[in-house]
């Protein structure tokens, strides 16, 4: 016997989930988080009402956030990740035999430990030795720190609303182009075109102040509003159709969804958007 | 003061449309017709309550069932159109100046009679001189016809589940197929690679075993289950990446959604779907 768990988009549409059970529910100083376990989804991390991932579609999000800008990078030694408290996108990223270093940057740790322990399946990569987890405040990090710049940075929050807005502020944006290599390549959500049309288009302007190259990609997420996802790939000098052929042969035959066409496919962008965006 | 209207996919995940308004609500001899007005996706078709098509969205679903069919055959003077009583896919393939006649065969006159009442914005090719509509058979049509060939045959029926199941069946295929010129085109809507995998492979293996070239490919509809729709292009010898510039060029600027680039790029599967299907 279970109970729906529904997200309301605007008010107008909902997703709806038929749970089995509550695994976890706490409150942190920033955000309520739930592990739930649903029939049709699995096990379902949901923050502040919002479903987050989902053991069922979670490789849809995590690998097309990671690897178009791992496979494009000119270098991957050093990678920062902000947000994905979940742990998918540091195993994504941790899949690249090349990378070095893994920074992770998570203001909660609680999303962390409640990840840990009730969606072992989404973060397999806890402890790889090339992973460093700090629990800070991501925009005086990327404001302040002086450590060295990095080659990738993949930004991984929750949405322009609540606490997680100022990842989405353009001189958040600014500040990681500052911990960013000239040629690094920065890849972030960047929220669906269909329903929330315009806050896609808000990120797509406010990057395109501070990087030369910008390119919004789509792919599909079952769980969130539409189905319909968007992320964008960023540099001042590259670009993304051209990804490392060693790169991506060594992660396609481990990934879900990620391959060569589909890494051509994802960056074609239907009418509608070009012209939102007034491409 | 609204209404959440659900559509419930396999029991344990819903999409819910806040509805403001039932304009018609009907039982034909084969199904029940309703049309609801929504919050979110405007007018929405539904049929045994299932969503059919929505003016939000409806353009997502009918120029991708269309366009890549139509800009790929070899000839398009003579269009077979099975269901799509909602009057989005003959508007799509009316827009093509080449298409000189559009047979339309929908078994239940009730879906064409709401549709052109309710739905004015998605049937806007009603009074098209190259349409003809029968109400009759599909199932006997393409049995028992001797109407000529056609260059292009599109199927736009419901689910492979109630009534619309026989369209979906290998027999009616390849009745499809004796009424398809030798080099002609068909295409069809597949069902979904997500919610839906067991109905979307048997659907390709029905169609391999009928024509050499099966061709699925995979867009979103956020209306359907998960928001990840497919299509299926068939051929016993073209091949679908080599659209006709003239065509493409004659339809791409009034599309919403299709261009060049997008009918390149939803060719290219991910690896879950090219593994289900031993790709």
């Amino acid at each position: 016997m279970g109970l729906w768990y529904d997200e309301i988009f605007h008010g107008h549409t909902r997703l709806g989930l038929l749970s089995k059970e509550t695994l976890f529910s706490g409150q942190s100083p920033y955000q309520k988080i739930e592990v739930i376990d649903t029939v049709g989804f699995g096990r379902v991390l949901i923050i502040d009402d919002v479903f987050m991932t989902s053991e069922y579609d979670e490789f849809l999000y995590h690998e097309m956030l990671t690897h178009p800008a791992l496979t494009t990078a000119p270098s991957i030694e050093r990678v920062l990740v902000i947000g994905g408290g979940d742990g998918g996108t540091v195993r994504e990223v941790l899949r690249h035999p090349d990378v070095q270093q893994c920074v992770m940057i998570e203001i909660d740790e609680m999303v962390v430990n409640a990840s840990k322990q009730h969606l072992p399946g989404i973060g397999t990569a806890w402890n790889d030795p090339r992973l460093e987890v700090r629990f800070i405040d991501a925009i005086e990090y990327v404001n302040k720190s002086t450590d060295a710049p990095y080659d990738v940075i993949l930004l991984d929050g929750t949405d322009p609303v609540g606490p997680g807005a100022v990842l989405f502020d353009e001189s958040f944006y600014a500040d990681c182009r500052r911990m960013l290599t000239p040629d690094g390549v920065m890849a972030l959500q960047s929220e669906s075109p269909l329903l929330m049309m315009d806050m896609f288009v808000d990120i797509q302007h406010k990057l395109r102040r501070l990087f030369s190259e910008v390119h919004p990609y789509l792919g599909p997420v079952p769980l969130y509003g539409t189905g319909t996802w968007s992320w964008t790939w960023c540099s001042n000098t590259g670009e993304p159709l051209r990804p490392i052929p060693e790169r991506q042969a060594a992660i396609v035959e481990g990934s879900k969804a990620y391959n060569e066409d589909l890494h051509q496919a994802v960056f074609a962008l239907p009418n509608y958007v070009k012209r939102a965006l007034k491409l």
